[in-house]
């Protein structure tokens, strides 16, 4: 597990440049759950009144913690985030739930805040106790550091198997007075809707009821992190949370309709896409980053399904990994799919060149400057399937040797 | 694709010994479609009054040859089958139509026979025209060496990627008269229900009709070729059809209910569970042959689900090619193929040994034997999901770096 790992060759230049969000404290340590010489576990401290929103696997087998964190979301108040990497307290029976309990209850002690308003997450190894003396043993520490944390301790503090922190930053006017948002995640495998994550955590200043930032953010989560995956595996603890701190100072929200949200919607739908796309890019073993765009399907939840379909086929992600325009099993992938799509109409474009219309090759289908694109890390592929107007796109990565020396030996 | 392909590790001993079935006789033919030195045509000769039935692909973007087989078997009666592997003819448009139009005009013309009782099957590369004319250059030789070509000689005619050719035999009872079964297959990758396949074929003397022969087929096919996996990806050519030659001299048949038919279905499912095992065996890299039986499940369908979530995890296949007894990823398996299960009543065993109990793992869990069982080159899973009384089990390979090889540069 701590063995070096070459960073991916398709991570971001840098973590970004990212301010503090009023109302966010943040503290990181090395609590020794799995890992040595590196932090495992953090503390956001969220001033009173900050509001939660959340989505989470859809897995039938969740972990206790994502049990834990759906409940605490019913009362929509928020006071901490505590989360540890290493163990994912995962497939312990009622031990699970149990350890989950003494977490929170130490979190809330500390402050003193009720359990019911404090989140936590655990992202790592499943089946193993976790050894939750370890994080309550941290507490008090972790407590004297908090405001000392850095987005980025934070980010680093969360990663399993990822190569890199990942956080994205931005600010968005509501009603004249700009507010902003800084997010974080990790994940690199066992990535695919629905929910895609791992483990994201947005936090923003804004003043936003608890059943209006629900609203959006699961909105934006369907559109970013729900149409991503790396090798369609879905992980039992995948949590995404957003946490609205209240500090700015704009005028009261009520409605997600309320055009005074219009720039505050956008700019998180960015910043999830560009956290999903960070995630993506740590795929295990990826070494092409490919963006699927598909158009001409029922409606956009079917172009979704189609798009994830094809970013999910093993054929078309190791063509990729080959750097082999195979139009043929990006068809398969698109039949494979379930949704309506006409086999005469269908229309592929590979880096912008039309490949295929009308259910066949291109007459005069010159492959040279399709290779020539497909040698490259970023990968377009774009299918209109003929029957309708819906439209989405996804985000995947490709399938290497990278992958399977990942996957053969990661708890060895 | 004319590359020296190593013989899958995990390949039968040798083809069976098969005998003749009443009224089929066979040829095999090189037509130089895309393979040099190798037959790449077979054509049965079925005797007057053969019935068929089948099941084929569910890709919403099936090719032109499994479209016209769909329409073939309205009528139920078959004169021959014609089938070519190097060329699919997928995904040619209008044009893939209309090349099988002409084939199946010329084997009628040949015999002569309806063309609508002509079945035909193509098998290779999607999206590259058929060179039709090459095959029905071929069919005169091909009717002069009827009756010379043998079982094993077609096996290998309609072989893609396959390692090695695939074939059954079997003799069942009905009402006291001794009928025959042969079958062939094809597949080694794109393989995933439903359908399963790659393609099969089966022939029997039986006389059976062809509303009853449809039941039972269909039924076997759903516990075999629907049961197995080896990348997820479904053919748009996958194809299965029985051909019933009504010579062996039984009483008649009307339901698929008589209790004389008891034999054979039990016959006709075993025969089609070792060709779909043979095509497992033949997938793409596998270095592992794995059988995952899952009980406790809402019903028969839901635990075929679990299964096939479960062959189908990436995570869970490289754990297995690694030689990892990594339950958890089981775990994350079972959770999402979206069907009912009790995470803290879910049972694990492998290679017979109870690793995981009540969502937990078992007190004092000893991994040797396990990593012994794990180090062998057949795995067995078993899964009780804790919920219901529905079981099923799927078979399917690892997934190695062969897979990589093999996938990331067919074309080239």
């Amino acid at each position: 597990m701590t063995k070096m790992i070459k960073i991916s060759p398709l991570a971001p230049d840098k973590f970004p440049d990212m301010p503090p969000v009023e109302g966010v404290r943040l503290a990181v340590i090395s609590a020794g759950i799995r890992y040595s010489g590196r932090a495992d576990l953090m503390l956001a401290e969220l001033n009173h009144g900050t509001i939660a929103a959340g989505v989470f696997t859809r897995s039938k087998t969740a972990s206790a913690p994502v049990e834990w964190c759906r409940r605490a979301l019913k009362g929509g108040q928020a006071s901490a985030l505590l989360v540890n990497s290493g163990n994912a307290n995962a497939f312990n029976g009622i031990k699970g739930m149990q350890a989950v309990e003494r977490i929170v209850k130490a979190v809330a002690d500390l402050f003193p805040c009720r359990p019911s308003t404090v989140f936590t997450a655990s992202t790592g190894v499943i089946g193993e106790p976790l050894a939750d003396e370890k994080i309550t043993g941290s507490l008090d520490e972790l407590k004297e550091k908090l405001g000392a944390g850095t987005w980025e301790d934070a980010a680093l503090a969360i990663m399993t198997t990822d190569t890199y922190p990942k956080g994205a930053t931005a600010v968005a006017d509501i009603g004249g007075v700009t507010v902003s948002i800084n997010g974080i995640a990790k994940g690199s495998g066992m990535i695919a809707p629905d929910m895609a994550t791992m483990l994201g955590f947005v936090f923003t200043d804004a003043a936003i009821p608890a059943a209006v930032l629900q609203e959006i953010f699961a909105a934006a989560a369907d559109k970013t992190f729900n149409c991503i995956t790396v090798d369609s595996d879905t992980s039992t603890s995948d949590t995404l949370i957003a946490f609205a701190t209240g500090r700015a100072d704009h005028a009261e929200i009520t409605s997600a309709d309320d055009p005074a949200l219009g720039d505050f919607k956008e700019k998180l739908e960015a910043l999830l896409c560009d956290l999903a796309q960070q995630v993506v890019r740590d795929g295990e073993g990826a070494s092409k980053f490919i963006t699927i765009a598909i158009t001409g399907a029922e409606d956009d939840n079917a172009a979704r399904r189609i798009g994830l379909s094809v970013a999910n086929s093993p054929l078309v992600k190791t063509a990729v990994a080959g750097g082999d325009a195979n139009w043929g099993r990006i068809v398969m992938a698109v039949g494979k799919a379930g949704e309506a799509a006409d086999r005469d109409k269908l229309a592929i474009s590979i880096g912008g060149v039309a490949v295929a219309a009308e259910g066949a090759v291109v007459a005069g289908y010159d492959e040279t400057p399709v290779a020539e694109h497909m040698s490259g890390d970023a990968i377009d592929i774009a299918i209109d399937v003929g029957v309708g107007n819906g439209r989405a796109t996804v985000w995947t990565c490709d399938l290497t040797h990278g992958y399977i020396e990942i996957n053969a030996d990661y708890r060895t």
